[in-house]
């Protein structure tokens, strides 16, 4: 029997859009014995915007710092009145995840230029929101440039760099303020950044940065030897290859440690000097550890946008996949090909409709929700594409938008909200089948984060178009549970944790009992709109072939009509 | 000097889809000197409307009684208020305009159907009215059979016949209620049975019917001898050669009168008995006389759809212009060809968008209208096909639906409405392209109806688009004064009228001083934009050839970052 005092704890925490949440999770059974939550104080939702420039989205670091201070002490007071067996010592390990590519310019002590009086206000002195798109000039150069010299940087990311990512916003920064640029020692990612904090690392050169983040945002592999060469980014722009010689060398996979907690921290928190601090990676990767990712199954995180996550074994081919964000090594789990897609948009297309068009509010998702769930495939004579936000897979276009057809004069709210709902499904397949059809098996999905959760309309949708059981995490802290998955291997059995992720999975995570079951004759019934979807897709979203869309309005009527006929019938 | 009890005025009635209006018109001068509305008091706005098909739209016959009653005695009395010089005696006739094809079946009295007890509920013993679409089967044969046997009879209205037409209607009539079919002895288009019953006319035989509905509605042509031939009409269905022999054999212009007031109408109303009934004719076709039409001018009627009529000299061949609704002989002024097109929704889509998706009223179009007016074009990255009711023309088919293309997350109320309306002006402008390839002359556009009047916005936007100066008739009431100014002409010289309507049109028609004028750069920046349309017109609305849309979604998103450069460097 096991002590009292023993080890038996890891807290993960989960640095997101909007908030920063820290869950401490028993290792032995995964049981998630306090949960803590703080919202960003900063501005809209903690997101610092320019109402002049609606592609900008910053974050104050000092929201981090009082978030990551207060979600500690708040959720170590929480488990300890939850779980009688709690106390802070028995706490074995800190894991970290968060958004990304995130990154925030540091001076040469680690800290925030953003922390400089002059440059407090500066936004571009903060953290780089993943959401900004202010550089999509500078990714569109960087992937010319590639397309020009470096293809194999492109064969990785779905054959084109983004604006989201990190060097598209470090290069912007340079190009609009070059006089802050100057002043920048060096760049981190908010998901190495953290760690390096809570460690007490006091130069940038010594962050242990994680390969997920780099490897997916900053074109960093061992094939070519770290991160994009200098020669390449001289090509852009000395000053990046410049900063290439203050960023890093190597990187580091989930198994291993970022670093000790430092007295500092630990005596703000009232947790144990020294206990290890995992490597940080981008939240849904480590939200697919937490939803018990494994060979063969594909985790969905939905939520405002949707992540793909799933893994393949090392021993394979490097996979290539055409119009796949990114295929990284030990960027999931280590030793195994981590491959991420997404859709730009998911939950946010949704907000977008009820809140900006229709003026509505939680209720209006309520209600809306409600009616939609009345209709049939196919009944609203309605399609859409779901670009309101860009495609990021499987066309990777940030230069795309939304489209709605099939609207007549009685055309409803809840008609065009279950369209978007749909169209959003019909994207999640395209990933899906790009997937299979690049080699990657799928036999089980696994869906996780808000929306996975609580929309039983559009989970079955997604059934229903996709022809997929659909499995749901049963944690509601998916990144966060992650982060404590890896912490507790960080700290290894000696300490309470484990030495391996299936063992660490096995103990930790588990799937809901409730799964979605395709209905029948509901995804026969989508099929032929899932053909129109993709006749829409290619027509808009590629550039090469002419399309025959003489028919789509009026297959949209038939179906209608067979939909309406089919429901007055029964 | 005239004598004060000699005929110096008309009346002009106008059955519009809502309401009825009755306008005493000074023939002199042309002031509306008593204006009287009256709302059906049927149904859902005086439209009976079936829930489980959104395609019904009927009318009550006793509504358009009740109304005619109510109108003539308000209008009369108001007349008497407004203007001392006015007395009933001094009326020299009634002139009739209503919409259509809305045609009423009737026994062998010339009494509807709908007033048999046994038939007083049934919809299809009512008037059928124009927006009616229940017979989208039977117009769809009804082509199938003209495209194969008689061309010559899709030559004249567009290439399609429509739902909404005459034969279609009453064939849908046939085919779903047989019972009552049998009991009718005749249909008679509501702008005819109108001053039959003003004339005591007690059988459908005897009704004088105006060429303007029978020519564009019910496949009537001199070119043919008559209705479409009784051989064609066997072939479609035995029942319809039947009711051919108990239609008509001839038709009336509007030079010629459909008989004279009788006894009880004049007594109940307080008319002098036996004063000219004019032929009665569509709305559109008097509202272009209201509006002034003459040889080179456009006259456009915008509401909730709009009418375009054009005239050209008969001495020239017989034009055949694709894609355009009507070509009818004599169906606006005698002896010239009277050109029809349309789009099947103008007004309908901004209700459709303000009532149904943002769930708002007047204050809402108010609203929108008002920050839609700041936007410049192009800056919101949308556009639309107006198709949310189909495309009369050029297209000529029911079975297309709306578009909208280029959202975002960030796209607002105001910038769909101004979508939507540059939608409906893009459409505007492929009509009046397709006039004048087809050799119609346009010098001169003049616009009436209500939202021409009164939505500067949308006007503007339709100058800048078409590059057009836009005209504005003088008259609210542009339907109803034309039928005013054929009242005058049927009445002639003699008795205070007019022997020719050219004489007439300049004393009793007029322009607002008001014009608008394209607006130069805005007219340049609509230009790409309607090339962006017409891809998509194209592209769905024909069926012939494959498009590559995969530029159009970047090109408005060119458009949109253009307009918001331009309009932040102002």
């Amino acid at each position: 029997m096991e002590e009292q005092s023993s080890p038996n704890y890891t807290i993960g925490m989960d640095f997101g859009s909007n908030s920063v949440r820290a869950v401490v999770v028993n290792t032995q059974n995964g049981s998630e014995v306090g949960v803590a939550v703080y919202d960003y104080p900063s501005g809209e939702k903690g997101i610092l915007l320019d109402p002049s420039d609606h592609n900008l989205a910053r974050q104050s670091p000092s929201d981090y710092l009082g978030g990551t201070l207060e979600t500690l002490k708040q959720t170590l007071q929480l488990a300890q009145a939850n779980d009688p067996d709690f106390s802070p010592e028995r706490v074995a390990g800190i894991g970290v995840t968060a958004t990304g590519s995130s990154p925030l310019p540091v001076d040469k002590e680690n800290r925030p230029l953003a922390f400089r009086e002059q440059f407090a206000k500066n936004p571009n002195a903060q953290c780089w929101l993943w959401k900004d798109h202010t550089s999509t000039m500078e990714a569109h150069r960087i992937t010319e440039f590639a397309k020009k010299d470096r293809p194999q940087f492109l064969e990785r990311c779905g054959g084109s760099y983004s604006s989201e990512w990190f060097w598209s916003k470090v290069w912007h920064c340079a190009n609009v303020d070059p006089d802050l640029f100057s002043a920048i020692h060096s760049w981190v990612e908010l998901a190495d950044w953290i760690p390096s904090v809570l460690a007490g690392v006091r130069s940038p050169e010594a962050i242990r940065r994680g390969i997920c983040a780099a490897g997916h945002k900053a074109l960093y592999s061992a094939d070519w030897g770290g991160l994009a060469d200098k020669e390449f980014l001289e090509r852009l722009d000395p000053r990046l290859a410049d900063l290439r010689d203050r960023l890093f060398e190597r990187t580091y996979d989930a198994s291993q440690c970022a670093g000790r907690l430092c007295q500092d921290w630990a005596d703000s928190c009232g947790l144990p000097t020294g206990i290890p601090i995992a490597i940080g990676a981008l939240d849904v990767h480590y939200g697919a550890i937490g939803a018990g990712i494994s060979e063969c199954s594909l985790v969905k995180v939905i939520g405002t946008s949707s992540c793909d996550c799933a893994i393949a074994n090392l021993e394979s081919e490097t996979p290539v996949i055409s119009g796949i964000c990114g295929i990284v090594e030990s960027s999931i789990l280590p030793r195994m090909y981590g491959i991420e897609a997404g859709q730009s948009a998911v939950g946010d297309i949704f907000a977008w409709f009820v809140e900006r068009v229709c003026k509505g509010n939680a209720d209006t998702h309520a209600k809306l929700t409600e009616e939609a769930s009345s209709l049939k495939p196919g009944q609203s004579g309605l399609i859409a594409l779901d670009w309101n936000n860009g495609n990021r897979n499987v066309l990777a276009d940030p230069l795309l938008t939304g489209l709605l057809v099939g609207q007549t004069l009685h055309t409803t709210q809840a008609e065009i909200y279950r369209a978007l709902i749909e169209a959003t499904a019909f994207g999640a397949r395209m990933i899906l089948e790009q997937l299979e059809s690049g080699g990657v098996t799928i036999d089980r999905i696994i869906c996780a984060g808000g929306i996975a959760e609580r929309n039983q309309l559009l989970m079955q949708i997604y059934a229903d178009i996709t022809g997929r059981e659909l499995r749901i995490s049963s944690s509601s802290q998916t990144c966060a549970l992650g982060a404590a998955v890896v912490a507790a291997v960080c700290a290894g059995t000696r300490k309470g944790g484990y030495d391996d992720f299936e063992t660490a999975q096995q103990a930790m995570t588990s799937l809901s009992e409730e799964a979605y079951q395709p209905n029948r004759e509901n995804q026969a019934a989508y099929q032929p709109l899932f053909e129109i979807f993709k006749t829409l897709h290619d027509a808009f979203g590629r550039n090469n072939e002419p399309q025959s869309l003489g028919t789509v309005m009026k297959t949209l009527l038939e179906l209608k009509q067979r939909a309406r006929v089919h429901s007055t019938s029964k």
